[in-house]
């Protein structure tokens, strides 16, 4: 059972702006590639067929606190735990990390709340339990997890 | 005194995803887009010099709750409201909407908090408070504005 | 008979990279944007069913030459010209200019080739003749026209 | 001396669009991504100071040639080769491939042209020879290279 994900990546310059830092929604950006790197290494895609339906995992909320500024060259890590799994929903929490070992600097926390929706065949989406061969695979995380370290 | 702001824009194709929608990090985009016309419309710039002191907006927050999906070549309604205005930030609320008259649609309800900063000659952001010409314009949004309509 | 559009814009925040200009992806959605406001413009949408099949435009080539930096609030005016209009296909030739009355700066001169296709059930794009509707509208240009002033 | 490089990565979600395809805008910031990481290989950065100069390496020119459609999740290679090695500027060549082993994809083929620029305190861009510690490492691919196989 999974609740937790790192996910490593280098900042490019296209992904900044003229304040020489990363653009904040980037930081969205990052998040939504844990997310997405956290259900392949479940053996899945977010945007996949299972049993001939199309899911989908459009997001409800979105948020995120900034601590620290990211720059180009940078290489971050960004820890995916879930915070909570419902019957159609997952809470993802994020911990955007500058890397650096033990000496790794809290850049941003964040939260994506991503509802499991059926693609209907007029590019409609509609409300639908995570299909069970994900369900199974992950659980919430133990709330000492949640907080950043 | 202002505490309110309409920007409008069509959404572009680069701005959609292979969901067939706008993509959720870019309602921040939209956000920000308001957020900078707000503050060209009181003759200034978020990136400008008063003084000989070269300021900055970077975000400590931001957050989305989506309530309905934007689609290309729709033209979005991005009202601006001032939620908080603090000697050295301010926190705006946003309702994005999908344009039609009476008829738009709210498609999502944000909030940015800036801070503002004086520029460092080494890139460092140092937290200032709101530059005098600018602040005097600006006002905290009556209780009653906040609520998307 | 269409063969030029002006499609004007304010270069955003987003748009900019750390070196403090407009990143130069941003010039290929410039010209993007520009083709589709070209497109609607005859009554139309780049992506759009006619008669029952669904018409996309997917490049073959893209190109710019580049030369003077844009930078953040800059309003830039894209002059579209279509340069050559054929069976299946559109080459358009773009001129960017920092707006500026007759003082204009040209800042890059690009080139996109588009095809016309009709996407198939299973998201394959098959090469097809421009639909009637859009192709009686639109004629290529004068070469006079397609060298920058 | 160096006049080849690989970039690997994953195509994200984000940079796809409505029309289920990578936006044609981001295979420039894949050879982009390509460039800075030919250059960190050297053991620079673009974005560099060396001998209390700061150099810049805007583009004069980029263009691409669009073969084969790339999709969400798909792993890219993105070849580099020095095409041209001048006194201020360097012509790359890039073969942007579907990742597949002796089976890859040629999805794409591109030009960028980037002047090396000495930074000048006013923001300006002055052209500049390319600092010796990275010119003396580099060098123009044989001829045979420059094709795509």
């Amino acid at each position: 059972m999974a609740w937790q994900f790192i996910f490593k990546k280098r900042v490019e310059f296209c992904e900044t702006d003229m304040a020489g830092i990363v653009h904040f929604s980037n930081f969205f950006r990052y998040m939504e590639m844990a997310e997405h790197a956290f259900i392949r290494s479940l053996g899945y895609s977010v945007h996949t067929e299972i049993d001939g339906c199309r899911y989908g995992w459009p997001r409800v909320r979105a948020e995120c606190d900034y601590r620290q500024p990211i720059r180009f060259e940078d290489e971050i890590e960004v820890e995916l735990l879930v915070a909570e799994k419902k019957a159609k929903a997952i809470e993802y929490r994020f911990h955007i990390y500058k890397a650096g070992g033990d000496a790794r600097i809290l850049a941003g926390v964040g939260t994506i709340v991503s509802v499991c929706v059926a693609m209907q065949d007029d590019g409609a989406m509609k409300s639908a339990a995570i299909p069970a061969v994900l369900a199974d695979q992950i659980e919430t995380a133990p709330a000492a997890a949640l907080s950043a370290g």
